[in-house]
């Protein structure tokens, strides 16, 4: 009842956000990222009225571990884009905060100048309940942004879980940032997240460190030439098999290399194609789908209370090995159908 | 009706397997692999009583691409135990089998000396309908074929698909095989399976090809050290961090290397102790469990009619950018929710 009647108004929202209004923008993300059914059905409004529109961002996903200088990059690229007079949204994905209810990633602090600029719009992650709704309020949070002019989207994740895979089907590239580490090695780097890594960028590439770290990009580059071949068996998210991963030095301290990175970012896009982009999109909003749907049942898995009860009651046998898997899944599924 | 009662008796079943018959064996993963409820229930009670044994074989997953030589390598390594006395089961994970309604894994034509073995036992890939159905069927087999007294379990895999997870969480130690191929390059490596691997060895290092192998084998150790480090950051199914991931050569055609490669899997069970690897069970006993009811949910997904109906009508929309994927979910859902 106490909702302005502006919040309630998909079209005069929709005007607003393309208008260029920061308030718009942020209360249609409010929206978006709210579990409360009325909102969905506004949301679903907003993002069909939007979805009319052609705007088409620079998507780009950004992983790295904790300590790997993630802020201080995206301080920097941020800001040489925006010096373009590009207008770009950081957005984050953290599974923890879903825990937490708060995430440490899209703090604005960590980005003081970016935060303060107006071509850039920063929004930590939602604390949507799960990975699922995390990846329902940052897709829709992209058209959002696309639909409100922005050029560039990058959204960044610790590597933590599936938040990767999730990012990786929600971006047109994914960039991957890791550290020299003293002792010919690299620190940060999963090797399932090199799985789909489009670009690699060895940040803190300053002072004395750029000499370990142009031994590590170099290294690192023979490995993944090693293992993935020169051309052939290019990463899953590349879009094509023409593309070898760029293994790249930087510093989002000095800003060495950060142009660099972003030319590699480019040159993917351009290697994709309008039609292969296009085609990507479609598979991952289709995905998307499908992720959504799934993360729905593992919720109401997760919700149900005879569920929990029979799972904690058969889980001391499973682990002692008394009961088989197959046998205390069935019974999993009667206390579930049972709900 | 006409269901011998034999088959129908788990006690006397039990006491069969535990004797040695082949024939009570193959009836068993039989009927484990049923889906038909009253075989289901059986197999339980099969299972219940089996799971009373400390019956404890050494459990090894295997994967490598068509033409890295599986089955060569299967028929050498598989020969080499059986003639130290071991007895050998091979069992396949092949989820294309679930297609086609036949596995070329595990067909018997492919290692003729181990078929005739009588200390060897061959089964090819279950066609449970899923790979969810196929890891419940061969969850159990292994269990069987523990009951049964046989010392090793061989699960090999294609890499298609979510199949290396699948075995990777059934095994003790998960053995890739790979090829040098020429121009300094290594064939048949998935970056996320390197995730978890615990040994690799580069296959057919067998005359002319030595040299290239040993000098893949290097390469390979050297990129697995740079990104992994020497002792920390272990792979997902080493069980420890102190375990450093072997990359040996072998040849399965003339048997060189083949007993370094078991020694390292043996190595990787002394690593990780008794209770490490009991620990190891128990985890991957209860993972099972939950992967076994997403599968069950998947399925009444995937044969619901109106979910059908519903998602041919939303996906030209989704794939054209005009309904929102979250939208897309929720009809879907609704669909479920109705039939």
């Amino acid at each position: 009842m106490s909702t302005p009647r502006r919040l309630l108004d998909p079209d005069r929202l929709a005007a607003d956000l393309a208008a260029g209004s920061r308030a718009a923008l942020s209360r249609a993300i409010t929206l978006v990222e709210s579990t409360r059914d009325d909102h969905r059905e506004l949301a679903r409004s907003l993002l069909t009225t939007l979805s009319g529109s052609a705007a088409d961002a620079v998507r780009v996903g950004l992983s790295g571990v904790p300590g790997v200088g993630k802020s201080t990059f995206v301080e920097a690229l941020g800001t040489l884009l925006t010096g373009r007079g590009l207008r770009v949204g950081v957005l984050a994905v953290d599974p923890s905060s879903v825990r937490t209810g708060g995430s440490v990633l899209g703090d604005k602090t960590r980005m003081p100048r970016l935060a303060a600029d107006p071509n850039a719009f920063i929004r930590p992650s939602p604390s949507a309940g799960t990975l699922g709704g995390v990846a329902r309020a940052t897709a829709q949070t992209i058209t959002l942004l696309e639909g409100a002019g922005y050029d560039v989207v990058l959204v960044e994740t610790v590597g933590v879980g599936q938040s990767e895979t999730t990012v990786a089907g929600l971006v047109d590239t994914f960039l991957l940032l890791a550290l020299a580490r003293s002792g010919d090695q690299i620190q940060g780097i999963k090797m399932g997240v090199l799985e789909f890594a489009v670009v690699v960028a060895i940040n803190k590439a300053d002072g004395d460190r750029v000499v370990e770290a142009t031994a590590a990009a170099r290294d690192l580059a023979g490995a993944l030439r090693l293992v993935r071949g020169r051309s052939a068996g290019s990463p899953a998210g590349s879009g094509g098999s023409g593309w070898s991963v760029p293994v790249l030095t930087c510093s989002g301290l000095t800003g060495d290399g950060i142009d660099e990175v972003w030319a590699a970012v480019l040159r993917h896009r351009t290697t994709q194609g309008p039609d292969g982009l296009a085609d990507k999109r479609s598979r991952q909003r289709w995905e998307l789908t499908w992720a959504l749907v799934r993360d729905e049942l593992e919720q109401r898995l997760r919700r149900s209370v005879p569920v929990a009860d029979t799972a904690d009651r058969v889980r001391p046998q499973v682990l002692a090995g008394t009961l088989p898997a197959p046998a205390a899944a069935d019974a999993i599924l009667r206390a579930f159908d049972a709900s």
